[in-house]
């Protein structure tokens, strides 16, 4: 394994459990009645001891969007043609897409990063070149990539973490694009769970029964052409994964390893947040889930890290949609965290009871 | 029943269908998958509807809190003793509440409705002196209120309802303050649903079990003693309702009139939609549910609306925080609605399979 890699997984620790009690007494001293605030009240308990301060705020937020091809395309698995990828790509910079937008609404940056498109894009100030190859190779024939490029994208991903996070980023969201991703999604949860491809696999942008067919008999082959190791993320990543999921386990390592909360997004969020809470478990005490998406597979994801997500809107997109919306709820719990009268200053009585 | 009351009940519409069909229409164009928006694509739809307009925009957003007691606090089926209706009125007049911090992060407007608390509060800028009583008189042992008192509830929130709207509101959201009131609510949704009251009773701002059984017995005893008419909103209202949800229901019969969106919050807020909705069932077509409130009673409001919640936070604060939380996703659907690029416009190749 790759010293980075090696040094970031190391210096990933828990978040102290004091911080999550002297949380909770600040925020039951509040004028509510204790926990009615339901799961704000973990939100902003979860922020405190990631950050670990009794002083919460987010000044800057920002979405980083891993955007790679995959050869899997060939094989006719998706609703629309590989092209999509850098043209979607060419939208984000735009400022024309949906992430663009609610980015907007929740004053939170946009960096997108070329970590595989299979097109070579003009210098922009919101896109960062880190190129492995022109997409993945087709996991339906051979490996997608190598272990070295299985490396090279979760060391793009660290770095990138680690440079946002010196520059006083306090909140970061996954997103990504990648023509065929949910293929690779599905086949990640399909060996983490054990389960069928069938039982992990969906209908990602929105696929006809015949083609679901067809991307569930190509992921079953696959896992049974190239076994990837359970126990071992980064055999997963390479055999059946992509670039942009390699980039996302990066991210969340490097910011874990930072004490950077991560927000992330649906399947292929979920996918490479299942892998990176394989090589650290800690990692997961700094990532929040956001929404549930309509994909089977993130269910896998779901009972790893033992924490609901927050809404269930029936949303596929994907970009860090889901994750940018939930921006929102994670400011409100920490605005209640720092804003709210206590009954002490507000001169309310307290419960009857006690 | 009061001419106003009547004049608005005849001048509220249905939205009209085909803005609902154009709406998905443009929504199909943008670049993304159709329908990939998930619930956030019906808001859009349903509050272009409600506007009758294809230019979207949301300006100003306001929460309505209607404040008032209630005199089954006597029975002792609260956690909180009935002073902390004024104490939590000046906290939002302070801006200490919950409420307050939230709007301020949507940039929402608070205003607070004296409809009914026993206090006498000092003039403030977001404060409307409207009260009708000192609180309600004990449901327990007589009806909470006259039915001339119910309609004038009424009417308040019509006339409230009535001068926001010409002022430019595009938004609102109801909440409320009224230790009590979930006694009330509880009670509003028995009758409704024709389930006993255990079914539908829950444990408001944190009952403990002996408390809880004596809140069921006194809503099961007051609906024996005074028989509310299921057909008839403004009888159940009178005897077992409060002056704040009766505020609520006049609240979303004016907007519905001026075809203005109400974003509703949890139980209590969900008993005055549920009577709205039995005065005219076209209502419906303006409020937007919020959340899934703890409180089990509200499952009788959504079965009646026949739309989800936004999300399932488990909280049980009211004063319209969730109501206020889901301003942030109403605004992402009109932004989305408004802002994203289309596949033409973007040159995005559209579905292989179309």
């Amino acid at each position: 394994m790759l010293e980075i890699i090696r040094d970031t997984l190391e210096s990933i620790k828990s978040v102290p459990p004091l911080r999550l009690k002297s949380a909770q007494a600040h925020l039951d001293s509040l004028t509510k009645p204790p926990g009615s605030l339901g799961l704000l009240e973990d939100l902003a308990k979860k922020y405190a001891a990631i950050r670990d301060t009794d002083h919460l705020s987010i000044d800057r937020k920002l979405v980083i969007i891993f955007a790679a091809d995959h050869g899997v395309t060939e094989e006719g698995i998706s609703a629309y043609p590989a092209e999509v990828t850098p043209q979607m790509v060419q939208n984000f910079l735009d400022g024309g897409a949906a992430i663009n937008v609610l980015a907007r609404q929740q004053n939170a940056e946009v960096l997108v990063v070329d970590i595989g498109v299979n097109h070579r894009f003009s210098p922009h100030p919101d896109l960062l070149d880190r190129k492995i190859a022109f997409g993945t190779r087709n996991l339906a024939k051979e490996p997608a990539m190598t272990r070295a490029e299985a490396e090279e994208s979760i060391t793009i991903g660290i770095q990138i973490a680690t440079e946002l996070t010196d520059k006083g980023v306090d909140l970061l969201a996954t997103g990504e694009m990648g023509i065929g991703n949910t293929t690779a999604s599905s086949a990640i949860f399909s060996v983490l769970s054990g389960l069928p491809a069938s039982q992990v696999t969906g209908r990602g942008t929105g696929i006809d029964d015949k083609t679901l067919q067809k991307k569930i008999s190509v992921i079953q082959q696959a896992l049974e052409r190239h076994t990837p190791d359970p126990g071992d993320p980064i055999d997963i990543l390479a055999k059946v994964g992509g670039f942009e999921i390699g980039g996302i386990i990066g991210l969340l390592l490097g910011a874990a390893a930072k004490s950077i909360p991560v927000v992330i997004d649906g399947l292929i969020a979920s996918a490479g947040a299942s892998l990176a809470i394989g090589l650290n478990p800690s990692v997961k005490d700094y990532i929040f889930p956001s929404h549930r998406s309509v994909e089977p597979g993130q269910e896998v994801f779901f009972n790893l890290i033992q924490a609901p997500p927050l809404f269930d809107l029936k949303m596929r997109l994907g970009e860090g949609t889901g994750a940018v919306l939930a921006f929102s709820l994670i400011e409100a719990a920490v605005k209640i965290y720092s804003e709210m009268a206590t009954f002490q200053s507000a001169g309310i009585a307290d419960r009857a009871e006690t």
